[in-house]
């Protein structure tokens, strides 16, 4: 499973304090961090507080490149913010993320195939998030076809079903749950899945064990990639374990050790 | 979910050697430990050890029946160990288990109805386990088939897909998964599902979280009960969550604590 580091983001104090200062030293510290704890992508987004977003987004885009290649998943819903980091990154960007309202993919979707890079969908229309998961492929459905319109392979697709905080939307796990095991059946290569996974426990107590826990659940329904914490421990202890238990990763006498290792077990 | 908890079994040297000696203390110890960590049903099993099975599951019901009226899952794959548990149980009560194999099932189902209790099949005929979930399937219609025949109602039965140890058989935890979101389209009212959750870790390093992990995946499918050890703090944790989750406990701040105390969150 791909993990997307979620800790560059001006929403966080130390984050948005370090946009503000251009400190790149708290970034790329960040980067480190989030990558030697296993993060394979690191989400980048301004956060709320930043006069100038652009600006704002190239910089950090550019003082991340400083320090790894590892890919980038640009979090903005603005294309112009989604334009400025697409500029400066080298390859391997996501741009995260589109919904399926018309005017939004109209914006977007040029982005992706223009940079020819990964996009994120999210299930939401001009009604908002479907209720249920069928209501969910119908939203992924026009995702798919706008990208196919756009010449964007279905494979460049996350499909992000839109996971809501369960002590509000009780019933939403489970029917994010089953879009995620529809999803495959959209079309051949199938589009890939994300989520991202914070959003289930907001508001809620005991975050980390909530977190942790449907990630496991939407790793054994075939989720591709989550927006998380790489850094909190038990919750990487958990998708390893399950990662083995869906055979993705092989099994051996100390598998979390060499997964951290970036080795696996082979 | 329904725990069942593992705990009071002969193969545990403790409870092997509380069993010899008849010393009530030990065992009545457990069963109240189990049932405080939040088990619902304690499993029985008089271990390998003993000369006299008959007697030793007879006397096993009897001391736990002292301090608790809760279900007992009597595990033995012997009818006359079974039946001597049964006599001296009152309601409440899981065979555990039958296969398909047409004597295996000739012998217990007719124990079930005779009971009138619960009644746990393994998906093993006479080519033993099958390879995936489709395979599991039929086996189960074979063990609801024998059900139907001998007037036991299907959710009398609980469909046990046989997890085997990850390390060695890495593909069996996703087809059990799979099987286990089968079992409510084999009838209305469906058969219930249990899995001997212990085994996925067998022989493996992290034992607790492939068991926690895997204990998740399967309730993410809709397992109805597991046997497994109750006592394991991070195992229950992560069940609970998952129920939360699920939608079948409401989510409250100290959703943990009211669950273990027994009340839930409503």
């Amino acid at each position: 499973m791909l993990v997307i580091g979620e800790r560059i983001n001006g929403m966080f104090d130390e984050i948005g304090k370090a946009i503000g200062e251009q400190n790149p030293d708290i970034i790329q510290k960040s980067a480190r961090k989030q990558l030697a704890a296993g993060a394979d992508i690191l989400d980048v987004n301004v956060g709320p507080a930043s006069d100038d977003e652009e600006g704002a987004m190239a910089w950090l885009v550019e003082t991340i490149r400083e320090v790894t290649d590892a890919p980038l998943s640009l979090d903005s819903t603005k294309p112009h913010v989604q334009r400025a980091g697409l500029e400066v990154s080298s390859d391997d960007v996501i741009i995260n993320s589109t919904t399926a309202v018309p005017e939004k993919m109209e914006a977007m979707l040029p982005l992706a195939a223009e940079f020819d890079c990964d996009i994120i969908g999210l299930c939401i229309n001009e009604d908002g998030v479907p209720r249920d998961a069928d209501g969910r492929m119908e939203v992924a459905m026009q995702l798919l076809a706008g990208c196919m319109e756009q010449g964007i392979p279905p494979e460049r697709l996350y499909i992000d079903p839109v996971i809501l905080p369960v002590n509000a939307l009780p019933q939403v796990p489970q029917e994010v749950c089953e879009a995620i095991g529809m999803v495959p059946a959209l079309a051949d290569p199938p589009p890939k899945t994300v989520i991202g996974l914070s959003n289930v426990s907001q508001g809620a107590t005991a975050r980390s064990l909530l977190n942790r826990t449907f990630l496991v659940m939407a790793i054994s329904h075939g989720l591709t990639a989550a927006i998380m914490d790489a850094t909190d421990k038990a919750m990487m202890e958990a998708m390893i374990a399950a990662e083995v238990l869906m055979n993705r990763q092989v099994y051996c006498d100390g598998f979390v050790q060499a997964y951290m290792a970036g080795r696996g077990c082979e």
